[in-house]
């Protein structure tokens, strides 16, 4: 309408400190920018309408992760945290189920009460280790059968890796154990899966050993894998059949989302194998932190790309890397955590531990 | 993971006959594809994360868009159907409240319910012409405040260009009536502006003097705009920072938007005055149709880009037509649809109407 | 606590008008008061704990209705409002579903919207003639199956008598008809039987002739039957049992019911036959109303206990009324409504058409 | 209709072994049956038309429990649950909000889920002691302001006593702490006081103490107080007015009320102080099993009129209770509850430790 004044705008932007050249963006694998070969794929991407199952790279993406996944179908949608939310819709219907995950977990803590707002459930809290619950901790749980006063507890959620487990693996047979509870209770599985690819590099595992566990699953292209936008929920054809519903109703139905899935496809080919590097890096961060004064920190803790320790003040801290162009995220009075990522390298984890060592210097 | 399946996933996508070559589309301005200049914009486009307002072409895109439709703020989504259903939830709050919107509108025929589902709203059809209504049939439908037996009517809702009307432009001065009976007895409006744009060509009328009588609007850039993927929400400042948390609790929050935020940009710069030749070939369409026996369609009605008309049997004429490869949508039994759109050529709509003819001869 | 206060807010209660002794109050059959028998069934009701069903009084009166209304099962519920919204909620699920009902029926205008609100229902309205539609009307409203943009036709409800359409009796070969177009589209089906017992007593015809037609019916006992509080759903086993779930969720589970069920008892045992007079009453005053100047009305669509009636100015007759001790309702700007019930007599009708004519005179 | 068809079922009626005489029933407080005085007060009370606010009795009621709870308005409902379930709805709005309460609270265990499903809140439970948190508690659980992801604190719920915390007291100044810490948070604040004249006759603090520091408060007349259905929400007279339009909405709008309300005034007469004999009858119980091998009781826990208990096989032990025709409620693998009421008597409890020390013995 008035181009000159999308010009303007253009030139007018400031950018965020966050974004700065030469800074060192540690606050989310979430930071990533898509590369050069990324952006050509994104470019010669072929398209259709995704809506009417015409777009040929959507439909790719979403067999090769039906596949990846060990599931019979998958849709694209726009974000994991359509992913959860469609998925607990799926499993849930505003009877007053019980739906149960880890304390810390995405679905509980970060997704705005969705569960409770979309689908009606009883979000139930199960206290795990760094993440990782037992099934004999869901089994004290489950609320008994045809009991019309109690919620149903309906469904069981696990997050591999567990982010705010500090980026923790589920060992498959945890894993395994709580889905048999599940089943042998007749409640519904659901692997949130933002960060199974690292959690399957790190263990050599197939993701599908995890994936086919559950009835439903998801990975997100958004994250470690360096992609623009967007996840893939897989699950039984008839569950993706319904999931459709939802995506059209909460307005993630796209068009030419072929754009998007050539981002994801390239990702797949091209990022998978090297998040070994930033788990890497990570390890290396955690071990330079754990030789600062002021840090707590146990490295061995440190499995995938996330790593999370412990100040006097997080805030502060927090802050004051950031005058060193460092970012890490303040989560809560004394957590820290930082993430590495593939446009984090080696030389920035050694910037990110010079600074750290400054910081807590000058509080001495 | 596996690099050769998603190769060989690739070479075995058998193209829909929807999208081969040579056919003519008319079944939606939902169905372009972006051109070269626009993939270009895309591949260039400057990026960050949008959830921490740090994407610098998304950010652009809000305030150009608050702009053009004269609001405090606004916020990119997904798609055109989140624009409404979280616009329908920032007005109304699962008490029974009471939405009105004409009979054959999107918000309530084509959104999967999604007013009622996620806003609990009373979806209440007000039968217009040609999609639209009067102040007068609006003022007649409010229910009495204080009531606690009544639904309470909340929000009205306009859809301009009316899709189902055929199209049809909303005068000017029959939406400043509608909004004023609404304001009078305190009902919240809000203007569903897919094809705003193209009301706006057609009228010569700019957009904010359409989209500023409502406390919400949005603008869609997968139609006409011919971007692949997304609409932008306007309102006041506080209602927009509201949206982000159904944006988020929906998944509708996004990570480097900025490249679908550069094709609406570009869409912006470039695709809007040519909607003026979709309307034009809309109206040679509509001519040349109105010339076939057993076509009843009167071309004083097609004031844009859509063509409705009738015949005897609508799912049969569409599929005669794309043996012609012709795509066109049958409504209902006896109406048919045709959009026009930046990717349909004067020549397109000629081929289509020689199709058409052969088709009805057929018939004979 | 305090027994004083007790008796001092006793002592000190004003009687509204409306109570006061010697009006007439045609506002509702809902402002019967218990009779001296029904207030010693009461007190002598043998009572046990409704929700462990071992309330002898309430487990007659639920297995009564349900073999009066043909169905399995039964609960008795605080109101007929929770019938309905218990039933809708039964049918449909927070998906987007589609409930029709008649334009002006209770469902869609009276229970604050609840279907929207509480089963996520998109509640669209067919005008019916004084209440009554038809399946063709029922048929050319049903979404296509399978279309995930639309909402889904799922329910269908009726209401006997058609409160708003004067009392109608839906005669029972529409009432087939509506239910076969449903059957045929695998939509489920409910009577609001809230004066189920009127038609049936103007009709001739058993109340489970009606109400075993559909998935789940109500009787209210708190209209013409004279009972202070109650009604009950009947349904299939099944559906009953799950009622209980939102009867115990939205608290209309209740402890000692069997006082209230022995009213209801006693009303089915006294007050069902004696409708037949109520009906007279209503006719007789339909036959006075319209020899009255000013007064418009048709005495031919009386068929019950309710009457509906034209004036120019209906809050300004009703208040008028209201000064000869006589209550009816203004239902909007011109309409009146009148309703007969059991604390009704042919004196009291005498009475309220001679203060008729008084108000209507004094017009001139 | 059918007068000899109730007749019938009244006579076929074969009493549950429940309500047998002879029995005792300590499986709850909810088990009393209005005494011959409270149903003539009853039969004689004066009733109009509740919705329309012309029930002298519910008027009267609703007046008194406001003043007793110290709130400027109050509204008569069917049941505890919906006074709960109402409150919460006012105080919470689907947005994801968390409404905080404790573990085994009444709200979260036996409400089926409904804040979840009717208000969409994220239940989030806090560990007490014996039923009672610490405002510091609170503090640590409080979330974030201002932040998208997280769901919003909105609401605290105490329940006075804690019934799942063995009948406790909420001492006076937690209470306090508790409401000081929401209030500096702007958190709102609920009392379930199902219980409270429990704990108002054994603390000898007025109910307006506890009641009067919360948003919403409510009491109920179906458990100790012998009413047989019925309880009263209070709050400010905006929130009552809104409180309305969900009962109207639920289904819990009645009609003649008086009948229930009389009841209920009848009990705030003359069943109030006598819950001291509860209390007695529940220690001397406690002190009796307390002396009984393989029973697991600390009698000093026993405040009120709830006794919990421990043994190895609690549904064995309840089985075996039964058979001695002594009732009380398997709470779990091991845990036993027995309540004491108003048709306990003294002698009643010697002739429940007798059946316990036979079952107990049996077991040897």
């Amino acid at each position: 309408m008035t181009p000159r004044s999308v010009a303007r705008v253009m030139e007018d932007l400031r950018l965020d400190p966050r974004t700065a050249p030469g800074s060192v963006n540690l606050s989310s694998d979430t930071q990533t920018r898509p590369s050069g070969g990324m952006r050509r794929a994104i470019a010669e991407a072929a398209v259709g309408d995704e809506q009417s199952r015409t777009d040929p790279t959507t439909l790719a993406l979403e067999e090769h992760v039906a596949d990846l996944l060990g599931h019979e179908a998958a849709v694209f949608l726009p974000s994991g945290t359509m992913c959860n939310e469609i998925a607990v819709r799926l499993h849930v219907g505003h009877t007053g189920e019980e739906v149960v995950a880890e304390a810390s977990s995405h679905l509980i803590n970060a997704e705005a009460g969705g569960p409770a707002a979309l689908s009606g459930a009883v979000l139930t809290p199960v206290q795990g280790d760094r993440g990782v619950f037992t099934g004999e901790q869901l089994a004290d749980m489950i609320r008994p059968p045809g009991n019309r006063y109690a919620p149903v507890t309906r469904l069981v959620c696990v997050e591999q890796t567990a982010n705010a487990g500090g980026g923790r693996v589920w060992p498959l047979d945890a894993m395994q154990r709580v889905v048999e509870v599940a089943k042998a209770h007749e409640i519904r599985t659901h692997l949130d899966g933002a960060r199974l690819l690292n959690a399957s590099v790190a263990s050599g595992i197939e993701p599908r050993l995890y994936a086919s566990l559950f009835d439903t699953a998801w990975i997100d292209f958004s994250k470690g894998l360096g992609a623009p936008v967007g996840a893939v929920l897989a699950g039984g054809t008839h569950l993706i059949e319904q999931a459709w519903r939802y995506k059209q109703m909460w307005g993630g139905a796209l068009r030419q989302s072929g754009l998007l899935a050539a981002a994801a496809l390239y990702a797949l080919e091209h990022h998978v194998q090297r998040l070994a590097v930033d788990h890497a890096n990570a390890k290396a961060l955690a071990q330079g932190l754990a030789g600062i004064d002021g840090i707590d920190i146990d490295p061995s803790h440190v499995e995938t790309n996330i790593v999370y320790f412990e100040v006097d003040d997080a805030p502060g801290f927090a802050a004051g890397l950031a005058a060193h162009g460092v970012l890490v995220g303040a989560k809560g009075r004394r957590r820290v955590r930082a993430v590495t990522h593939l446009d984090i390298t080696a030389d920035d984890i050694a910037t990110a531990i010079t600074a750290a060592k400054a910081v807590m210097g000058g509080r001495g």
